[in-house]
């Protein structure tokens, strides 16, 4: 989609590395991490997304002549230009120089451990951070709104909600997070193309209203697309369009075709699904499926199930690809330690807050997911890589010191993987494919206990701080309030 | 930002075109209307937006041979090819041909009015539904969420939501919608670039952290940016950090330099800047302005203005970017008549449904705007541009035939103008300017009532069909009921 990602950020990042340049400090090395503080959706995980979008930002990123122009001609509010010509020289030739690694999409992730960490010299830390955040929040927080919505409803997803989608490139990466959390299909042609996922659609009630009558429309929707006839009956009244799909699946039998479906749009689904399913049965056409869609979600769907409905198919549009009841994760980036170029120890960094929600953890960190032995997860402990785990391997709640667990024995893996090295992408194709992450998405959620995706009101997974980080962060705390 | 408009639709828009194509009916004449149903936010008005890029769309319009490529590769669910060579061969040569009107940029909007009128051959009226849709449903939400939050503000308001935004283009053009909604800036250097409006920022807590002290920061910052110094006092002790600012503000001064402003972005926003301006002006530096922002909303913000504080400009973000308690407008595209290529009368169409609420409305319609004396607006009026207004110029609810509402004598102007003719862009240089937009939104505001303004139950503006429009839905319905 051609990006401009070096200009896709907040100015005040631009303004940060002038400063850094002009006080000798942009090479300064630094480490930043990217997490979120609370659940979404008030569920009990969240499906880690937003990736091959970070690679093509890695790959991409450069300031483009005519960004360098605009820059210069930005006046300061009390006058004068705002950027001088030697900040601007080195940004024209300005190269990513930085290392990142992020956990692969479609793994389950939990508030406060690092999905993203990005080391290099602070200035570019500083530059990626606003298109960072921007496509990371948004396409984990439309993974996981997704695995929630498939979770519900069993049997395939179709996602459809361009048409009410935040922007189009919103909509082009709302349509892959989709597919990532579950979805089976999206009615988004440009992502199709560009993400290699499968798309889906039949037609729309125009198509029904442009024809002198329903049976006339249904009938030439038949013949022009034997293969692909899922018919839309709500456009006048569905008792009505049931029984002309009806006739039409019976005329397509006849020719050897066969009428794969009929989609309900409007009006009580539960209601009109049992009606149409009666008719349909008792006209011989039990193979002929039920698409429901009309504004459905998580909560919808289980309903509609829940009265004893089961759908061939869903399609889900405006809840899912603008993530309607909580429309962004909120995920922050924050700077945790820094040294001098080229030498020496990292020395920790701190932001502390009235609210110990907002308070930062320091060092380059990792994390560590622990497995029992039925393969279930069993905790997350974040650590720093520069420090040793002590001996038990006990993790500490970052909100409550007395909350711990206990870890050693069990088996673990690291969940940060390489994503950039000296500024270069080194993740492989399969840890871009969507299909791929689809697959990671569904083998992950199996590692969850059931009672950790329950929709509302989940069991929290434990996910700590290393015991040494933990002390260490208090440490400091205290000695920045001058009780140390 | 090079979006490919063409293949940014849903599969059955495309699967629809070559139904049409294959019954000889891709040229019949259609009518579709946008519209939306529902104040967005609970409010009184919707700003429209979003005819930048639906031009843009319109000039760009094309199936690449990346597109077709991919379509011919498709197949049907039951086997095959979903699409066949006379279509995909037409696709290549495609051109709009469509005329499109539009309420222009800034103009306030009500629910039931078309926004959007495109008349053409039905083919063509499909395939651009979905990103039509897309970006007039998005823009005019956001620009309605920033005259919300600008009127509650009175000062200005910087959006800078790009973190939170939903993806690339989401972000961009949120940033535009904001501007045009009443925002003095966006700190997105992109759209700054793009459309030419003002951007803004200083430094974040990581600037502030990344030195040995604040204090130390704060000198750095001012000494790179004596012309745009804000200071951010809340990385570690609000209190404190105004000290520090104090001391930096003094040592300005006495350079012949201002510190513009600190910023506040965490705790009691109020109780924070109540006692910052007590220190400010205590030290004599009453030149120095309070920016507020930590997930504002015209609801926080009028809160904290209730209080007693006057901020110098307002950062608004998350809750903006993404139109937080609404991340949708809901917008749809309805086709009203149709009639064949080349000739004839409008034959009008409808779909009907359980709820009036999604009744559609026949015609060629457009929205006359009628004034009071004192150039209030007095009520808007969807009439058929085929037809003759009734004598008395009486508007009728469309959900309550009993509503009415008399405005013969009353000065009025229409609202849609033309945004292409012929498929080709013809929307003025001037209509594509967001600050000219802005200056729009600013004065269309002013002719609404202040009841029609308020928050939250605000006073609902008369918007009704023509009578004689009205009468003719309702027998179009008897008819299609079996009751005419």
């Amino acid at each position: 989609m051609n990006i401009d990602y070096a200009a896709l950020t907040d100015l005040y990042q631009i303004t940060m590395a002038q400063g850094y340049f002009d006080h000798g400090m942009g090479t300064t090395q630094a480490c930043f991490h990217m997490y979120f503080r609370n659940y979404p959706f008030k569920g009990g995980y969240a499906i880690a997304c937003g990736l091959d979008q970070l690679a093509e930002l890695v790959e991409s990123y450069r300031f483009t002549d005519e960004d360098i122009e605009y820059l210069r001609g930005l006046k300061a509010p009390a006058g004068g230009s705002l950027f001088h010509d030697d900040f601007l020289s080195y940004l024209a030739d300005f190269r990513l120089s930085v290392d990142i690694d992020a956990v692969h999409e479609g793994t389950p992730v939990f508030p406060n451990e690092p999905l993203v960490r990005v080391v290099g010299p602070i200035l570019e830390c500083q530059l990626i951070e606003t298109p960072l955040l921007n496509c990371v929040n948004f396409e984990t927080l439309v993974a996981t709104k997704a695995a929630r919505v498939c979770q519900a409803a069993e049997t395939p997803v179709a996602e459809f909600g361009l048409r009410r989608a935040q922007g189009a490139a919103g909509g082009v990466w709302a349509s892959r997070a989709a597919v990532v959390g579950g979805c089976a299909s999206t009615s988004n042609v440009l992502a199709g193309r560009l993400f290699d996922i499968p798309v889906s659609g039949t037609h729309a009630h125009s198509w029904v209203m442009s024809f002198p009558d329903e049976l006339t429309a249904f009938r030439a929707y038949a013949k022009s697309f034997p293969n692909n006839c899922i018919l839309l009956v709500d456009t006048y009244d569905v008792e009505q369009g049931v029984k002309n799909a009806i006739t039409v699946g019976l005329e397509m039998r006849e020719r050897g075709e066969r009428l794969m479906g009929i989609r309900i749009d409007s009006g009580d689904l539960t209601w009109l699904s049992k009606m149409a399913r009666r008719m349909l049965d008792e006209a011989g056409l039990d193979d002929c499926g039920i698409v429901l869609s009309n504004d459905l979600d998580e909560y919808t769907i289980r309903s509609i199930r829940q009265e004893g409905v089961n759908a061939m198919s869903w399609g889900v549009g405006t809840k899912l690809a603008c993530a309607y009841d909580q429309p962004t994760l909120g995920g922050v980036y924050k700077l945790s330690c820094t040294r001098p170029e080229g030498s020496g120890e990292w020395v920790d960094h701190i932001k502390i807050s009235e609210s110990i929600q907002k308070l930062t953890t320091p060092g380059v960190l990792d994390v560590r997911r622990y497995y029992d032995e039925s393969g279930r997860i069993a905790g997350d402990m974040v650590f720093d890589t520069n420090a040793d785990v002590n001996a038990d391997e006990v993790i500490v709640d970052p909100y409550d010191g007395l909350r711990r667990k206990k870890l050693a024995g069990k088996r673990y893996e690291t969940l940060l993987k390489p994503l950039a090295r000296g500024g270069r992408c080194v993740l492989e194709a399969d840890a871009r494919s969507a299909m791929a992450a689809r697959e990671r998405t569904r083998a992950g959620l199996e590692t969850l206990d059931e009672t950790q995706k329950r929709l509302l009101n989940p069991h929290t997974y434990p996910v700590g701080l290393e015991r040494g980080l933990f002390d260490r962060r208090s440490a400091l705390v205290s000695k920045m309030r001058g009780f140390a």
